[in-house]
């Protein structure tokens, strides 16, 4: 599901006033870029002005370094956060992983088939059991054991081979540990953790015995960036599952597994096509 | 959608043990019982067998007060709970609103087509707003003022009214008062509310709000039995609703209305056609 | 949930070309519109460009005649459809029942409620059955009954009335009479009809008879606006409901009328709020 | 998942009538079997019983070949068709794939992960795309390419290949070819097939093409057991996935993905499980 004709994607946040669509569109176009995509919103309760444009890079008359001058001139005026991005610069994402393999094989399975638009250098985890996996796929697996006492040492290595590899973005799936906020905080907005409930419902750990135990007719699981504060970072995708007292609570668990791989997975798209704004701890999805 | 042939419904409830199906099944069939309905669960978690039984009651050959008398007979050795209920007695049901019609219409347009097999003499409510609707159905409605002051008097007051009209069930149509433990007390298992969350997140006051604020991308309501601990009562009936960021709190509210009213619904006639045993603050729900 | 503020609703259509966003959003702006809602679809299936846009009337200075004028001139070079409207001039509808009152009960609670952003003078029918709903809102009903002989009569008179009420939408809210080619002709995309299959599944009679009969595992109910082939008009709102084999066929008929009801009024929202926009027997909505 | 367990699960299916229930779970119980599961239904309409019940064989005092002798004997009064498995003998199954590998991937992923309670010793294709994904699973993947002319010998050739290895359940797996009446003749209920659409809506070639031709706001995936009538066969589950006029024919596409794979995995289960029953063109599903 490649792209075949390279674009451009231009993600703008700033404080909302008249103008703002006219100002950015007219842009692209003086430079002959056509918009392929446009999507805007305006949220009222806190005046905010958020914009998804893509536009076809053939025929565009700005160079890309250039292009980034002049969106810095563009941006001045308004106070206007933007990030822009090229199809032909696909994000380079990392997994972590611990040992159970759904989402990782979801994940893997996409990727192969061309559907997720990403280049994965490496997998990292704290347990030697996926290794045979991430092979079978020809992807590097780095095992980092996790104990309290090694975990700052730990992380400080594994940001390093982040940054040798240029990661772009981390993706938790199912990965069993929590990241210290040192970690986070070096990949800002880039670490998405899917958890395994309808968040705020069941934080924590163990949120399928929890559900299980209150008695919901109802499962879910959250895709979300990942921040200092456990499961409360800005949600990305969400979506449940029927269930009833027939369920055992290994039917929760295996057919959470559905929903977190599926919510994972969507969360990963969207984040890697440039769909998602976060502002306010939130996000504007232009799906 | 009235049954025509009156049935006898049987809910029962026992630690689990061989021969409880045999042993029940075979004392309505010894009465020449057609049983037309049968369900049963085992927790296994908690080794308690669970069984909903509904048979016609035409050529069945005990008395009703013979059978209730056999029945508890036949529950003793298996220290089983159970309850009877016949199709020709419908359970009498109040409502109890504040101002906000939509689930109060929703249930009485659905009880005047038969859709509930119940009668409902009164309607109780802290405010006349919706005394209108109730006039237009030829139901009683009673305003009971509540200030933190008169709060016990006033529900001494409503109990006796509701113990006047022989009241089975209480449902909380989006009434916005809390009841009190002694109230709950009165109608132990026989008080529905409806929670306008996928609970257990975003218990208490104003909801949507707090899902607006945390950019949840579904939103849900939760009808269970009402219990002294606000919002922790045994889940009846759940169901969600997708939301994205170009919903606004009031799209929220709007749409999460239609959210409430049907699941309030169906718990009221899940609750009224005797499907659901409570237990261990969950529920089994025969649907 | 009334607007306070008036607003204006421009709905547009046109091939798609560069610069529409910008010369209809620049045309609002230049008379001092505030544009609180904009949103945009390009169909490049069929290269067509579609646009909604609300914009506030305090302080903009194009009276609402002159407006029109306006926007005649400024639609013709882009050979663009559209359509305004304005918050204070609510749509007129009238309602068409049989017997079922669940979807007449749903609507006009929220009528009552100020939910949807209409009026509603009257309500036809083929029966009398439900005369005593509309007269406890206090709106009119008109019976019709319909024959194989008296159809093209009635319809005409049916009509006629329609006219004399200023009619901008009629909603068949499980009316079980087929509108012939000829009503339909005289309110183009202006009638919605409710039916109770997931289409184009069930298409035609009794689609839970054959919903039932063909062992489906979900039922659902489709919105759209009726055209002169039955069944076959652009879809505005579709929903499901899990069913099992445990849902005999009145409970598919009893659960199906919470989809149906709550998916018809969605729809009747979003066409009373200039939401849906059809092209090419479809719907873009900008919900 | 595995059950610890060696636990035997009978399906039975026969004309109603008072003390089925009776009858077999007392012979079961004379034999000491403690009895973990026991759902059963009565379809009214036809008059059958189903029942599907489950005992732990530790303790049961009847041997296997004996068991099914005294079923025989226990099955010929009532007229009942019966079917016995045993967990510690799991199903052999093969799955059919072309050139898609969302759904084969998903597959194995679980039969790894001891999700399903198989064996699948082979893989056949008409196409050698997806060999190298068998190869990382170490399951041999045979390969018939299928032309007007060959068809009934490859597929002779495949029948012989799937008696030699003694399959039990052949899974459809987004194979791109019409099995013959022959074919499905020699696996009757033993072919599951994903069919991309909500059946019985868009049955055929190309679904998404004409759902999105349809325009319709939800689209979905069926999995049923193949009969000769394409797509007409027994649905064992189906789900669906929301869209909207801003998901592309590509989108659905993509989006479907999900739908498919999640569905026909849970067919898989359910048959492998022996939680499914068919008759008259239907299923039961005691899931």
């Amino acid at each position: 599901m490649k792209k075949k004709k390279t674009t451009a994607t231009l993600r703008i946040c700033c404080p909302d006033r008249k103008g703002l669509v006219v100002a950015v569109t007219q842009f692209i176009r003086d430079h002959n870029g056509n918009i392929v995509n446009l999507d805007q919103h305006v949220d009222e309760t806190q005046d905010q002005f958020l914009m998804r444009l893509e536009w076809e890079m053939e025929g565009f008359d700005l160079e890309r370094a250039t292009l980034r001058e002049r969106l810095d001139t563009l941006a001045l005026p308004y106070g206007m956060w933007w990030s822009l991005h090229f199809s032909d610069e696909p994000l380079r994402m990392a997994i972590f992983v611990s040992k159970e393999s759904h989402c990782l094989y979801d994940l893997l399975a996409r990727y192969e088939a061309g559907e997720l638009n990403v280049e994965i250098p490496l997998i990292i985890s704290n347990h030697p059991d996926l290794k045979a996996v991430a092979e079978r796929f020809g992807i590097a697996y780095h095992v980092f054991p996790i104990t309290k006492a090694t975990k700052p040492a730990q992380e400080a290595a594994e940001i390093e081979l982040l940054r040798e590899h240029d990661i772009d973005l981390v993706v938790m799936a199912r990965y069993m540990q929590i990241l210290s906020g040192d970690f986070i905080a070096a990949f800002p907005n880039r670490v998405i953790n899917i958890h395994h409930s309808f968040l705020p419902a069941f934080a924590g750990a163990k949120p399928y015995h929890s559900a299980f135990k209150r008695g919901v007719k109802i499962i879910g699981a959250t895709a979300h960036y990942a921040t200092e504060d456990l499961d409360e970072g800005p949600i990305i995708a969400q979506d449940v599952q029927r269930v009833s007292h027939r369920e055992s609570l290994q039917d929760f668990i295996r057919q959470g597994k559905d929903v977190e791989k599926v919510v994972l997975a969507r969360a990963v798209y969207l984040h890697t096509d440039h769909r998602v704004i976060e502002y306010s701890n939130k996000t504007v999805v232009f799906a």
